[in-house]
């Protein structure tokens, strides 16, 4: 870590990114770092394939978080974060970053996937970490930056996000330690648990209502899906399907739920697992995909009917 | 609490109770008292007026609790856990322990309720504590009883039952500090998080969406009601009634949120509020009931249908 500090320490013009389809880790520690480095007087271009979910836009600062690619391209140092593989920034900005590595701009990678690939100059990757942002959080804190409310509150909605609040299988005693302690520097503990857990859009609910009538139960284990005309009929953005799958998983009795998304050109497909039996990640790769073991995605180009069929075939063999 | 302490290290035979319709604070602070006192060879008998609910039944210690009087019906102590009066233990327990009173029987009264009416002979109440649970943690390690596995279940469970998991105003960097402490001397974290909040009931499940069908939203305010048709109808247990009023209160936009559960002579009503503008416990009050700020209770004698117009009105003008 003390190279990352130093190198940082050392930059001036300084390019963030993550990955595409953001969720509250990447957002969360993208800003974090920002706000952080902004008040040290860095100059900051951060670039992102996606916008920020609306979830997320009561945090400071994420007008800095840009689609657009910056007007002056020279950077001396560049931070991807919750990335597990250059290509996660999405096809235009890995091509832009390929550019600037050639240029050998300094790269350097802070993620705790398990998949990652250790693309960075510098890789700082802790798979036992909840989250980026708690990661961000220890690099700040090292760098002796000033912490205030909009920093500790980015990286505290980035650490509850990644781990469903303090739910999934990476929250450890050092979790709550580093929630106390954000808590303490001002982090509005409250508000954040009412924007990014106690806002569910009525129209997110009712999509949620829908995939349970529609669940089918295969033993322990259980799918549903969302179709393509339920997102115009219930007037609902796609944005809302994000941690749908969790409430089939949070079904008694449930140890694997699958979770089909119709879009126009492909089914999205999140596999999500609660017990050792059921690895989420090696299932995945029948259906083009892959992730952790208790989380990961999937897609496919047939119909939903087919789909389904070939799922159901796939989870009775399971 | 030196004197709590010195009490309960002089009483050998202890009587320990909590409220009717139990929930995990009351279930997870009994059970944390019970193995602790046990391990230091105290005679304990402990009294409910309903069964310990299934979620909880995972817990050590649970055959611990009875609903049957003692044989033996003498005590040199009484520690009444998690209620605000000694009704609320249900009129036939609360008979028993006036007539233990009558005989100058001590009674501890433990609770972090604002509505605690001081009713012990020494009373520790602490309505910035996230829980009893938390109450009795602190005790314990006054105490400097062991703790093992199981007494950090039972607390831990307690904790997180009553702070929706530390979405709730009861969470503070303390409660996080407890909930690492807690960890570090062996809660089993992640088989907690499945038990408590991974394993609805599919019934229960179906409930909330019938729940969310109903809703009907008065400005920022919802209230919705499950008729006494729809337990029979879903084949649910009153006690899968547990914290669905919650799922209103998550709803975007949504600062006060009400459910009325119809019963055989009673509907119970639920009251909750986000925002500091509605105050639940003076809500409560209309319907005689009270409790928290964030979280109180209530009943009517009414019918459903004069309910829900009493309480339109009260919302109407709240």
């Amino acid at each position: 870590m003390k190279k990352i500090v130093e190198k940082i320490k050392r930059a001036n013009k300084i390019l963030i990114v993550s990955h595409k389809r953001p969720d509250g880790d990447s957002i969360g520690s993208q800003l974090g770092l920002i706000l952080a480095l902004k008040n040290i007087k860095k100059s900051i271009y951060c670039l992102n394939e996606d916008e920020v979910p609306e979830t997320f836009l009561f945090l400071k600062g994420c007008e800095f978080i840009k689609k657009e690619f910056p007007l002056n391209k020279k950077f001396d140092l560049i931070v991807s974060l919750d990335m597990s593989d250059l290509s996660r920034t999405g096809e235009r900005i890995e091509k832009f970053l390929k550019e600037l590595l050639e240029k050998k701009v300094f790269l350097i990678n802070i993620d705790h996937h398990d998949s990652n690939t250790n693309f960075g100059n510098e890789n700082y990757v802790d798979t036992h970490s909840s989250s980026t942002s708690e990661m961000v959080f220890k690099i700040l804190k090292k760098m002796n930056t000033k912490f205030d409310k909009d920093i500790v509150n980015s990286l505290y909605t980035g650490m509850v996000s990644d781990t469903g609040n303090f739910l999934f299988e990476n929250t450890d005693s050092e979790t709550f330690k580093l929630a106390s302690k954000m808590i303490e520097l001002g982090a509005e503990r409250q508000k954040i648990s009412n924007e990014v857990f106690m806002s569910r859009p009525f129209q997110k609910v009712k999509l949620i209502s829908r995939v349970i009538d529609r669940a089918k139960f295969i033993d322990d284990k259980v799918y549903s899906y969302i179709k393509i005309s339920d997102f115009k009929e219930l007037k609902a953005k796609k944005e809302y399907t994000d941690g749908i799958v969790n409430e089939l998983l949070k079904i008694k009795g449930v140890g694997f739920a699958v979770l089909l998304i119709e879009e126009e050109n492909v089914i999205r497909i999140s596999f999500r697992s609660k017990i050792e039996k059921y690895n989420a990640n090696s299932f995945a790769k029948k259906f083009k995909g892959g992730g952790h073991y208790y989380a990961a995605g999937g897609r496919s180009e047939d119909t939903i009917n087919n789909t389904i069929k070939h799922l159901e075939k796939e989870l009775n063999s399971l």
